[in-house]
């Protein structure tokens, strides 16, 4: 039957990432592009959310060098050794870390055609990590048809 | 029958916020979770986006002292006494609003899965207004099954 | 029947744009508008996602002086003469256009009801392009019922 092709479906699976470096920044395209596919959803969005404040998912070019750019303007904006309210508070040194990952955008969405993220050709999907060396979640949950 | 779980759904509400100074980052997670529950929706995206363009929702830690840090570093990086166009324009003095709401991001889509936000342990939602002492409105729009 | 109303339905078309200038911000509300109206779709989602990493789509006010003053912070806080690795690594010159175009937001996601893209008043949708002179691509994508 027709109507069963346009049903609306969801789907939900994580990526788990530990970054070796405290700062570190993690192309996980083809993370992505794996749950997309074993959704077997074929038109829809995808949203790529991690579970955590200090760190944040972006789109942006695949040429590697330009992930140090990127870190470099973050340092330039937001210092590391600046006294932040936070760190007094809780006794943490990771103000700078939250930070970063409001201005980056924390989630993207992305959308989803013909069972394939439509992205264009250069367009490659990077977790930057600003407090890592421990384990984190992100969740990539896909709604469509 | 089972179709009837599978048909999509849509949902629709505000939350209206009045902030007591010019510049104030609000907490709304409560809010949005009330809406979402209303909705009655178990699987989809809740998109929270403000119906102006000097104001903002991100997502950050639970922690207060962090909203200080992030209106500094914006105090920072958009300084409020700036020559702008938009203030010799329209003879207004929110310049530094719109572009503060910009940097921000604007809107922010959160995951709804088994009828709850999504979000990690510490993960809040903040409105942060720019231009305030007058009433703004936030729209939360639900889709899903 | 009712379930008709209520099934899920997908629509995807283009925007393209070829900025004169190597950098413009460009009023898109129009076309985007005009898509979602060809959708049929009443109640949904519309995701505005460029095909490229050097330039970016946002939502601010309708006054076009907030674009110059805009563009004049990005060049202040991405410095376009800065020793960037990615300009040294493919012997480009656009690294900052990536850089603005990460901080800027890449896409959003816009509510639609009852068949409109549902704004503030003020709200306006600006493509902004950091790299241009050449084709670009505007995904518009569109889920609902």
């Amino acid at each position: 039957m027709y109507i069963a092709d346009e049903e609306m479906k969801s789907y939900k699976d994580f990526i788990y990432v530990t970054a070796t470096e405290k700062v570190e920044i993690i192309n996980i395209t083809v993370g992505v592009e794996q749950i997309a596919k074993e959704s077997s959803i074929k038109e829809g969005f995808v949203l790529v959310f991690p579970h955590h404040t200090s760190s944040a998912v972006y789109i942006s070019d695949s040429d590697p060098s330009l992930v140090e750019d990127y870190l470099k303007l973050l340092d330039n904006s937001v210092p590391s050794h600046r006294d932040y309210l936070h760190n007094l508070a809780d006794h943490k040194r990771n103000a700078d870390a939250h930070l970063k990952a409001i201005l980056t955008g924390h989630h993207i969405v992305l959308p989803l055609s013909d069972g394939r993220l439509d992205l264009g050709t250069y367009q490659t999907i990077y977790y930057a990590e600003f407090d890592g060396q421990r384990e984190k979640e992100i969740l990539v949950k896909i709604i469509g048809e």
